[in-house]
């Protein structure tokens, strides 16, 4: 429901899009079956393709060229499948997005190569593009949201960690590739550098804020509508903003302390959904995402009116209002 | 021993070797105390560091420049370090040279993420090769390397499959990355292209003819000559050249098919182990190594005399006739 009303929003570049969508299935085609089937599985799951969304907005601030921008704009959804396939290995997670992961349906060593698998065939397509800077960027970026998932196993199950240390979690393992989507996209079309710039810092802070609120649904939303269990954040040991903002309350404290690294029954899992849903946390959490959100739009503020620009507006506004 | 023995082969680059080998812990420093303490568990495990001297070696039939090359070697041995560690989490095994793994030290996870956060380390060296061709020939590679992987996967307690399909698998797995560190180190220093394509071919041969001898080395070396367990490869599933040669013989292949995919006792492993090493197997094997070291050898014959080719050609000798 609501990635359909998230593709109403991108009706501008929809047939560009139906053309990432098939470089896409290309680009994981391979002679193994194992790998074909995984890596289809992991693409027909969908998602909301906001990566290349960014490249292809980004790129109508310069000389828009869609066979100069694909070159970019597949490869980072790549890059964010591989990560998520890997991702799902470190949480152990069965479901998402309603459908088994790869490492569900078939076993941890296929979902780890299946996720190089994808990594290398972004690489091959980032190799038509023969700027330098851009490969400097995307590298850069590679590290940082690898050591923002090591750093993700180092945090875990960790209730009393900063508010800072979740930041820089996510800032690593969402906003840094949202905000080179926009960085690339724009470098890509030949746009200047204080618009690359720009875009560069909307991408982080349209990044921040989408990933609070992604935490903040953990909790408010349905395992339904989720597509897997709510509260696997912190079933799977990951301290999000909720429960750092829950924590203060010293009840809630030792509730969440008592389940830490605990196999829970569903009914315990579900007080502690529902206790931090309940809980002023989730306002205080949301009014941190709107901060960034505010940000982001600034960036956009600095930018020349366009339809482009109306669109990533209104992908902001989106963002903080989505529900699920 | 063998590592001494062969790192006296390397004297003529010793200096560079040990810059490399600088260069390799510091590209894989971070700020995560765990990062880097599995990071450097699997640097210091050593290796034959074999790809970064076949990049220097190559690059001496260009204009060598120190600076230039390790922009190569240092990104080729990361690349091999990562799927090092992958592998290691495939084929569940606790050993390498002598020391735990870090799948074993740690665990799969971290095992996975070391492995990106080297590999996206690679990626961030060769960032400053400007040359385009360079990125698309290492992308390939790597490409083919993780498909290999797949169809390692894919072949596991395969009894009955082919010559073919071994050949195939060693080539992704091992000859493809020891060819392309060869033409890679010619390209960049700007070898002629005949040149390069001689020196490609010369690492396919020689990385074919010391893959086949490593697997031979699993069955007729001891365990600790190996440091790990000998014939780990037929316990984890692995079908290499001595076990598809062996099994030609009725009574061995009924032996081997009663312990495919079972937990053997040591008894067991060792009494597979002596039947191969006793076997017209391991000769058969070595013979087919051989042609491949007649056929790098012919490529190194089409190329000027040098130190440097003087070198590839004692590396040469020595895989053929090295006892572990």
């Amino acid at each position: 429901m609501e990635k359909v009303k998230l593709k109403l929003l991108y009706s501008d570049i929809k047939p560009e899009l139906d053309m990432i969508e098939k470089e896409l299935e290309q680009a994981v085609d391979s002679e193994s079956p194992l790998l074909n089937d995984a890596s289809l599985h992991l693409l027909q799951a969908g998602g909301k393709r906001i990566r290349p969304v960014f490249v292809l907005l980004a790129g109508k601030f310069g000389n828009y060229n869609i066979d100069v921008m694909k070159r970019v704009a597949v490869p980072l959804e790549l890059i964010h499948m591989a990560s998520l396939v890997h991702d799902d290995v470190i949480d152990d997670s069965e479901l998402r997005r309603g459908k088994p992961t790869v490492k569900a349906e078939w076993n941890n060593s296929v979902a780890m190569y299946t996720g190089d698998f994808i990594l290398a065939r972004a690489l091959e397509y980032i190799t038509e593009i023969e700027d330098p800077k851009l490969h400097q960027i995307l590298s850069k970026t590679m590290i940082e949201v690898c050591r923002g998932e090591i750093i993700q196993i180092e945090d875990k199950y960790k209730l009393d960690q900063n508010l800072r240390d979740y930041l820089r979690r996510i800032k690593r393992k969402t906003a840094l590739l949202i905000s080179s989507s926009c960085e690339l996209g724009a470098l890509v079309s030949g746009a200047d550098l204080k618009t690359a710039a720009h875009l560069r810092r909307f991408g982080y802070f349209i990044g921040m804020s989408f990933q609070i609120i992604d935490d903040i649904l953990d909790f408010t939303s349905s395992d339904e509508e989720l597509g897997k269990p709510a509260g696997s954040d912190f079933m799977q040991g990951n301290m999000t903003l909720p429960v750092l903002c829950a924590r203060k309350d010293q009840a809630i404290y030792e509730l969440l302390k008592n389940n830490l690294q605990k196999d829970m029954t569903d009914e315990e899992r579900l007080t502690i959904v529902k206790t931090i849903r309940n809980s002023s946390a989730i306002e205080e959490a949301k009014k941190i995402s709107e901060k960034y959100l505010e940000k982001a739009l600034e960036e956009l503020s600095y930018l020349p009116k366009s339809s482009a620009s109306k669109t990533m507006r209104k992908i902001a506004f989106f963002i903080g209002k989505r529900k699920f």
